[in-house]
């Protein structure tokens, strides 16, 4: 049986240089789908842009699991709408910041965040306080490209990244890299070599493939999220948003 | 001169008991107005609802500092949109779970939240984590009354209230309380004497109260949010919503 | 109704500039009383001196409060006999630095602590530990002129104090700055214009004027500490302190 | 291409029930491997037994490696020798407890983990510390049924876990329960229906089957663990241990 | 040589039943001295008490060290004083409630902490905090019995200390029990003999004998406290109290 | 009566200087041994190593035990088998890592480690971790020179020794130094001259000395390790392993 991954971008710009790469991925008996949003902001880079991005992001889950979908992946390392869309769908649903800390957890006893801009800094030390992580946290370094040039010129984003995770080993004592924007994907094979080539040999985790893998090892272990953190919501009424079929077509999950 | 606080109720529902009292923490030097939401839920019980009222939230914030307001005060317990309402205004942005939070510090070794579900508990352990406070929360307990009915029976839920608030106390070394719902304004004075009546001195925080005066003494010193923290956000193109006058109007804060 | 914040300064060093600077505060329903020790240190820098500096602070807080005041105001950073004044009075008190921590928590992500000598650095992290606000607490910097000094030269004095707030800011992160000692009362407006002028757009917190204004908050909505966390003292036996009318005067507070 | 997993059962006691059950993981695409000791305990329910598993599950590891697996996992919720097995061998390592806490960090606002014997809290309590995950960590809770005897009765086995579940559920705030030990491979199905039962839809993690699910998702990501914190031993001198063909066949990692 | 350990009463009560059981600690090389004070409470119960103890307390700890002590042990657990004598004097001074929760932390996983009464739970949490040893505080037990009237009934003492031994080693998870006033002193063997018979084999930290034990070993060693975090006051000036020979006796510590 | 200590040094390397030196700790009523390992590694310098040393380690407490010592101190910062060690015997086990922890939490508010090489901080971070003192750590400094070079120029080694002790103060803010390696054991002497020429009055903590005494403190007082922690191992199956006597001649501990 094929396992159908869905990715959603949380934002409304089309044409992102990732979105063949996370094709890329696709294996015989893996199937990855994606989609982007309608309404919301053409990046996220500040916590408006996260709000704005959120009801859209909770529609497209709603479709994705009624298409069939076995997972989902959330391609923001905002994580935008995690808990929400936990509540309406009840297959898994990832995201890639809260994956790629454990996983460094789990491959290195510290880590480090290279993400586009300082500005971010708050949201991301929120969400490893969120996650429960703080303890392998070491390193926050922004290379200060925003999110839309960053397709501008690879070879200076390649160079930009490895600097600062060179950085964020040698001074902050970081064990571990961690792209900090989905954006990033690909980078990873670049910023390792750079960082051997210092005499560094630590893992760079690209979230999108670990986050788009680890969904799919979710699946095939048959787990899901707990109803208990995240109960179906109680819809009482709501002025301004449409969500499809919902929420008469809540599916039941089945026992592991 | 008199100090304008405006306070945003983050739903749609009209009528809810509440207004008027929030009206009678007037003073002549103290004028509080009020806006509820045009798009959103009829309440706030679940992740999904606190989503879809972060939008329509930041647009009543964005008007009410054109209007003129000197503080606002989101009368939610969930502090829905308090970081995104921050970077888009630059008067103080008060949510009456931080604000209750810290003067639980400050008044007592140790508090006590209840409020109207069980399922909000995730909710209010990860604010709890995120304000960095979690070395004095020690209770959570739920009366599981709907928001929607909790003004139905005003005797029934002030006796839950301190029911849970006795329990609070006794079982689980709560040394204040803080009432977990702004729904539940104004119960604070029957349950600080129930609790007086089992022999229990603690405070009983009223969130929206506490809120206002406190958002009027940071007007009073002079102070507002750190632009650090919350920058303004860089609108690069937005889908599907509204933002008035934004963001051509963002005020520069003055130095105080 | 005027509201009347009684402030002492635990230390019997007479005619310190800022005496005039808290009547400042006073507004036609504010009034702002204030006392000196009789017993006691000269300047607070040590844990010795404030040992010394207890004992009549109390004295003092007990009588304030016979005096008819509605909140107590300890004007020293190391907030000292907070605890202890707690269990003799029943109305606020209040000590600048909880207050000043509490309230950048609420301004910030993060805050950085400025103050007269290095040597402080145990007692103030002990207070952050105490407070439980550790994770906010990223920057401790000092000026290395003493308490009874600070005064000698005010151009001096705002130039140290800048400088090292623009370090806190740009070398350890803090996101909102505060005065670390209650003789730096007024520096706060120059110290931000240095900031803003080196492009840092954050808080600085006075902490006597604010401390005056929350108290007055907390007057207003009729909150005070709990007596569960600091009971009345049992009164067996005193040998060398006499504490004025103690305990008969001990007045019961009333339902908020 | 087939991934091969290789798990090492870190006891001498041959025909444990669950050998058969880590067969039924394998797919076309995916082979697994097995090992027990030559030397070390019947079973380890003490640091004095998990202190003798450690050299041979060294040698196992390294042999495993030697015979071309892509990852290993050890059978066993003590992760004992997870540190030095990084350390000898290039492909990840993986330890059951340590990938199921982050994977119920990922699943749910807290997790319980029941096992054995009480007499393993802290061993269980030193690696929830050790990988920096005790903001999730709500419940232990033991059987008390020697892992010996954990296969002579399925039908109590079960019911004593069920019941330990609702317990760790209900009383102890768990919103997701970990098994214990690798000994209770297959049960997570019945308790997990149990819980429902109980009106408890919460995740029960079967430790082997997630770590081999998530050791492939590394190697289809091609990440392993870092250099820095578990660089290559330097080998000095070693007495009364036999490390094949160590350290000379020690393979250096591709980039990724 | 022999060694002198001065033990401090930091009260004014003369014939407490321990001052004798102090000096069966002497041995032919070690001498047993002690004081109580002439100024301050008759029993310290709250944080008033302990406030007021202080001023004595260092002037003793001056004399003691004067008169050629060699280490200072405060025989109270509230460790009254211990930060402002450490900066008075050279020689170490030894808190018995700090001494005694770093050694539960090495005789055990977790402790317990039982004392007279319940009103001084915030004083040993914050003590707990400004360690930082939070990690293994798992309970607070008291036995509602003043101190001046612990020795009225010992075989009533005993049982009430034992009873709240077990219900904190049973019910709360503590592997080690801590006295929690130095008035129990001599109550632990009864209360490990009654542990014993209750199935649990479990420490008893009897406070007064280990602090002056390890107060020898210290000096054995040659270690005393950091002059970095307790440098000698800087005396300014200072009213109302009578401090012998202070500053100019104060010795400079020898290299160890 | 004489004290008896049993060193265990837990490498097979004949001839280290400092078995002299721990000889030169006995007095007339101390007397100290020492065992060093037939089967482990020639030093200890990662996990792997640590993991060949404990068996054996286990092996000569049993048998230290069995020949009369009343307590045993593990001769390795990396306290090597201390929880396994503290199973099988009754008597005191101490690890000198973690009694120099403690103790530097009692003699400074903050501590730094220096030791041998850098690949160690995992190692040392997570038992910083494991005995809850992270609060206290606040410098990591590593040499780099290999435990079985440090002997072969004792005035380098102290060089550096004291460079890197400045840096930990005066860099990373420690306020008193533990030495990392017991093979360090004598070095604290000129440390502590080269920190006091530079004007920093820190103690500087060496670990085997300390230990020796606070064993004897512990043996003095009555107090050892507690069985809920620790219990007897159950012993059902062992290859490869021969453990004298065991567990045949355990013996119970008496009640102190």
């Amino acid at each position: 049986m094929k396992t159908v991954i869905h990715t959603i971008t949380p934002i409304i710009t089309q044409g992102i240089r990732q979105l063949d790469d996370i094709r890329e991925l696709e294996r015989p008996d893996l199937e990855v789908r994606h989609s982007i949003l309608d309404k919301g902001p053409a990046s996220i880079e500040s916590e408006f842009d996260e709000a704005l991005s959120v009801p859209d992001t909770i529609k497209k889950a709603i479709e994705a699991e009624q298409d069939g979908a076995h997972a989902i992946v959330i391609d923001c390392m905002g994580d935008p709408g995690l808990d929400a869309c936990r509540e309406v769908v009840s297959i898994p649903v990832l995201g890639p910041c809260q994956t790629s800390m454990y996983a460094a957890g789990m491959l290195a006893h510290s880590f480090g965040f290279i993400t586009v801009l300082g500005r971010l800094r708050p949201l991301i030390d929120n969400m490893v306080s969120k996650y429960g992580i703080d303890a392998k946290y070491v390193s926050f370094q922004a290379i200060n490209i925003p999110v839309l040039e960053i397709s501008h010129d690879p070879a200076k984003l390649n160079e930009a990244l490895t600097e600062k995770a060179i950085l964020s080993v040698q001074q902050d004592g970081a064990d571990a890299i961690i792209l900090g924007c989905t954006g990033f994907l690909g980078c990873a094979v670049a910023m390792r070599r750079g960082l051997l080539d210092a005499g560094l040999d630590v893992p760079v985790i690209d979230p999108i493939p670990l986050a788009v893998h680890v969904a799919e090892a979710l699946v095939k272990t048959g787990l899901s999220h707990s109803r208990r953190t995240w109960p179906l919501p109680d819809i009482k009424g709501l002025a301004g948003y449409d969500m499809p079929g919902f929420p008469g077509t809540m599916k039941q999950r089945e026992v592991a």
